[in-house]
C-alpha cells in the first residue's frame, strides 16, 4: 500500500518515529507512549506528531496515547519494510565496502531490517570475481542480466562523481526505482524514481560554517 | 566572517553553488554564470539563487551573470573553507575507517579541500597504538589532552548509538563545536554546537516507502 499523497517531510520523519518505538519496544512491549513524548524522543512538537500520524489513520487514543507495539507494526507497513527489500551497490571502493559490511551485519543481527545487499558491481579488473562477506563482485555490464533476475529494486551508488548519471541510467533501465547516492554529483531521474542522497563533503563544508565565531 | 542572521537552509545550498562553480572553474578560469544555469546546475530555482547569494553582497550583473572566479573565492570565504579546519574521528570501525581513508585521499588531492582528520580515538585495546594512513588511534581518554593541543573543532562519530551521546558531550567539554554524526541516535548538544547527522539506516527505510505500487 502506498498513501500518494503524502509529502516527503512526512516520509522522512515515519523512520524517525520507528525508531523510538523500537528501542521502547525492546523493553516493554506493552508500553504506552504520549505524542509529547514520541515528539520529544524524535525531536519534533507534539502537534506534528499527532499530525504526521493522522495521514495513516486513528492510531491513538485522547488521553492515553499510542499502543507502542500496535503504532510500530503499523508504520513498518506503511513504510513497506514488512518484506525483503534486494539491493545492489555499484563502485566496490573503501566506502562502498565499509557498507556493504555494515549492511551484512545490521541484517543478520536485526530481524527488522529488511534492506538487504545481494550483488555488488565494479569495473576493475582486480576485484570482479572476488567476494565481500559472501557476495560477488560482478563487471556492470552484467547489471542487465542480475537486475532482473534477483528483483533488485534499489541501488546504492558508490562511484566516482563522474560516473554517477550513466550508472544511475543503466539501473533505472533494468528496473532500479530508488537510489542511495553516494557520489558527488546531482542525478536526474524519471519522476518514478527517488533518490537519497548523502554526500560527505557537502556536510562537512557546511559545518565548517558554523566554526567561524 | 559570519553571518549571524543566514537560515540554515542558505548554509545547505551554498557549497552545492560551489561545487557547480568548481566544476565550471577548472575549464575555464574567466567563464560567467547566470542565475538561471547556476540554478538548473544547483538544482533550485534562479530566483532562489539570487535571494541566498544576495544575503552576502552585490556578486552578479544584471543581464550579464556571476564572474565564476570571484563569486567562487567569495563563497570559500563565507563558507570558511580558506583556513585548514583540523577534524577527529571516534569509533575507528569499518566505517570510521572508510571515512579516514576517503578524508586522507582527498585532502591531498584537492587543494582547495581544507577538512583534514588529524586525531583517531578508539577505546578498543587491539586498535589502541595503531596508525591508519599515518594517523594514530588513542584512547578515548586521550581527548582531554589532543583536542585542546591540536585546536580540533570538529569531530565525526562513528561509534554505536549508545555511546554518541557520552562521546560527543566530552568533546564539547573539550571545544569541539560541530559533529558529523553516524551514530543512530539524536544528539543533544549546546547551542553554540552543530550536528549535521548522516543516518543511512534511515535514509535506506524512507526509500523502501518509495518502491511500492
Amino acid at each position: 500500500m502506498r498513501w500518494r499523497k503524502i509529502s516527503d517531510a512526512v516520509v522522512r520523519r515515519l523512520p524517525i518515529y520507528l525508531r523510538v518505538l523500537d528501542e521502547i519496544a525492546q523493553n516493554d512491549e506493552s508500553a504506552l507512549i504520549s505524542s509529547q513524548e514520541l515528539g520529544n524522543k524524535a525531536g519534533v512538537g507534539p502537534a506534528l506528531v499527532r499530525k504526521d500520524l493522522a495521514w495513516f489513520g486513528e492510531f491513538g487514543k485522547q488521553g492515553v496515547g499510542y499502543e507502542v507495539e500496535y503504532l510500530r507494526s503499523e508504520l513498518r507497513k506503511i513504510l513497506n519494510l514488512e518484506s525483503e527489500i534486494k539491493v545492489a551497490l555499484v563502485g566496490v571502493g573503501s566506502l562502498g565496502l565499509a557498507l556493504t559490511r555494515y549492511n551484512v551485519k545490521r541484517y543478520s543481527e536485526d530481524d527488522s531490517f529488511n534492506l538487504h545487499i545481494v550483488a555488488l558491481f565494479d569495473d576493475d579488473p582486480n576485484k570482479i570475481g572476488n567476494t565481500v562477506e559472501g557476495i560477488e563482485i560482478h563487471p556492470f555490464s552484467k547489471v542487465e542480466e542480475i537486475i532482473p533476475q534477483e528483483g533488485i529494486q534499489m541501488a546504492i551508488l558508490t562511484v566516482p562523481g563522474s560516473e554517477a548519471q550513466r550508472v544511475a541510467d543503466t539501473l533505472v533501465k533494468y528496473g532500479v526505482k530508488a537510489f542511495l547516492n553516494f557520489a558527488p554529483t546531482k542525478l536526474n531521474v524519471p519522476p518514478h524514481v527517488h533518490v537519497a542522497s548523502s554526500d560527505l563533503s557537502l556536510e562537512l563544508q557546511r559545518l565548517a560554517y558554523y566554526l567561524q565565531d
